[in-house]
């Protein structure tokens, strides 16, 4: 069967639905260059705004995935389970996340990504380690998997019309449609291979999704993929108005990754580790392991270090340090209030530990460290933020989005629920 | 002020209203690449299915007729006006309305286009005599107007931004939107200069408008648009489920234009050129002048011939003939009922009279002559069409393509009216 691109953007305009077949050959056509750019951004505006539906979905899921190659690890000894958050500020949990889970048995094959705006990429936190190579073969990616038990590595080769059209999405407006977010997520993590998937969906001010109903709508949407694809997935929903931690920004949520390796660490990065485990441990068939004692008896920290080793990592090296700080003290007592995650996010952003465009290089050292967390009291004229920075012009733009973000309160607000749901 | 291509494509997403200069700058930027293809096509999908308001249509006009020269006729001692039709099946209106109008004492400075798909081109009718050339300087466009009062030019410099978005338009679907319609016509009709305009709005089936009512809205939209700019427009609608005369391809239609200007031809070709003619004389001041009497004492024949021979077209060169033709006869005795106007166009576009894709090149002698119009009686046996073509295999798909849209029926109906409507 042959189609022709005008057409099937005008049958997704006018509210159609669109063929699998005619699926199959969009993304075939699209990432051997027979679809051009300008067609397929039309039809993502149109997608965007027309919806599809979820066998349509499903449909454009397994083309993305059988554009490129899909790992299988049923023979590796292991099982495997993955794990993927929709992206927050401070959300360095998969790093201490992959060990624990390797500590108890299953392995982690986890597909990552650099950073764009706000929300951090796990890679760019890793590559603030001295010598860590994310690139792996597939050779050595299962070697790794077998011995380790857990990979972070750059996704690369899967799903490559995915790649293709996240970096058309993001010039063109069409990024927060929830069949193409959903798509765009499942496809890379199917390709993967993991043999079950928990999905970190974050809402609030920080995260994609704003609003708790939307969430819930793209972690079902997300379930039904993995499960179309013979997948066991599920879902938790977990708060993203505040950031996560008392660090933002790469080289300074790796140190406090390794605090809570090391047993200590704040607590919603230790609760929240422990609870994704515990669902990645159950849908692994792993669910005798405490992840809880991984961290107090040191064997995750033991997994995390050979982790690191395995791809080149000297954690016996310094990590990167900000040539410049500057620290916002307290104007008053009291107690300190809800801390915007969005506002530290893009404070972090503007200190250089993010980029503005695909390809920019990040400062390791640059962040945000937060003194004085929700609920916490406060003394007047103590440190409440440290600002972290190579280059210090970009304190001016930081300060102004920072401002506003945060307050001193008379009276402490009991914290929102961190995990807020799951599906299913 | 400063914009960024993402965040306006979003506002249009999200159904907001597009400010004033964030027009001017995507259209500006358009034109010299900074705005990129696939950022324009997601925005017209969303102005497609969002809309644009009158105010934003005219300003994305008059931002496509700033991103070229806007013509100016105010010292050629002639008062100045045009037509434009939006494209039918057989309509060579154009070649002796100009003639006739200039006949009268005005100027018609005419930008004309090529054809694409069922419809065919003023520029590729006028091709087919041989040695036309449509490419003229604006100093010999301006001897020609103030000599012989009628010269029909390839648009070219005219809104390049209008040429370029034309062109992403027909392969993202986003060519049937009235706003994008309505601009693209009137950003090259405005650039042209001429002093009021006169739009043949065609409703049918084979035309872009199938409806009047959606005919009605775009002819509003397009006056509204001329006023605008200070250019008294009248759009008639006119109808175009019926092939206009009795010819439909390059050559056939000039010879069928020559008949009308020796004061012979079609009815209906006849009543539409000299409706449009009193119309444009009208907004031009020369409402004392008859434009049927131009036909019948030879002075728009000699308009036509100084025009053609000024843009070095020689009448007296044979016109191209098909070198094959097949004839359709009547396979029972009674009346020509309704013929389709777009199964007729779309033959003539399969017999090689117009094209697939820009810049193909069209054959001069290919196409349809019908020699039963609706209402005339037929008798067994005698040619109801024949058809022509230089490549014998194009017989067919022709036939297939006319096949239904032709029926002899028992009694005559009256034929509907050729003028349905005007505006203002």
């Amino acid at each position: 069967m042959t189609f022709d691109a005008p057409t099937l953007i005008a049958a997704k305009r006018d509210g159609h639905r669109l063929p699998d077949a005619a699926i199959d050959w969009l993304i075939e056509a699209y990432t051997r260059g027979t679809v051009a750019e300008e067609q397929m951004s039309a039809l993502l505006m149109a997608i965007f705004l027309r919806g599809m539906d979820a066998a349509e979905t499903a449909r454009w899921t397994a083309a993305m995935i059988a554009s490129g190659e899909r790992m299988n690890w049923r023979d590796l000894g292991r099982p495997t389970v993955d794990k993927h958050s929709t992206g927050g500020v401070g959300d360095k949990i998969t790093l201490p996340l992959v060990a624990v889970v390797a500590a108890c048995g299953a392995a982690v094959p986890q597909a990552s990504g650099r950073g764009l705006g706000h929300t951090g990429g796990t890679l760019d936190k890793l590559e603030s380690i001295a010598g860590f190579d994310a690139t792996l073969s597939t050779a050595r990616l299962r070697e790794q998997l077998a011995e380790v038990g857990a990979a972070i590595f750059a996704a690369g080769a899967l799903a490559p019309a995915d790649a293709k059209l996240y970096a058309l999405r993001d010039i063109t407006a069409t990024v927060e449609s929830l069949p193409l977010i959903a798509s765009s997520v499942m496809s890379k993590k199917l390709a993967e291979g993991a043999q079950a998937l928990v999905l970190d969906v974050k809402v609030g001010s920080g995260a994609f999704m704003k609003s708790a109903a939307q969430a819930r709508e793209l972690a079902q949407l997300m379930v039904e993929l993995g499960a179309a694809h013979g997948v066991p997935t599920r879902a938790l929903l977990t708060d993203m108005n505040t950031p996560l931690g008392a660090t933002v920004g790469n080289a300074l949520e790796v140190a406090e990754a390794l605090e809570v390796l090391a047993g200590g660490g704040p607590d919603d990065v230790v609760a929240l580790t422990v609870t994704l485990a515990t669902e990645m441990l159950a849908l692994a068939g792993l669910d005798n392991h405490d992840p809880a004692a991984t961290l107090a008896d040191g064997t995750a920290m033991d997994a995390f270090t050979a982790m690191i080793a395995a791809q080149g990592g000297d954690l016996s090296a310094p990590l990167p340090v900000a040539a410049c700080t500057e620290t916002i003290t307290a104007p008053a007592g009291g107690t300190m209030g809800e801390i915007d995650a969005m506002a530290v996010g893009m404070t972090a952003w503007r200190l250089g530990a993010g980029r503005s465009r695909p390809g920019e290089r990040v400062q390791g050292g640059a962040g945000v460290r937060i003194h004085r967390r929700p609920g916490e009291p406060v003394s007047a004229g103590e440190p409440l933020f440290t600002l972290h920075t190579d280059t210090p012009e970009r304190f001016g733009p930081a300060h102004a989005e920072l401002d506003g973000g945060w307050h001193i309160v008379d009276s402490p607000a009991s914290p929102p629920p961190l995990i807020i749901g799951a599906i299913p």
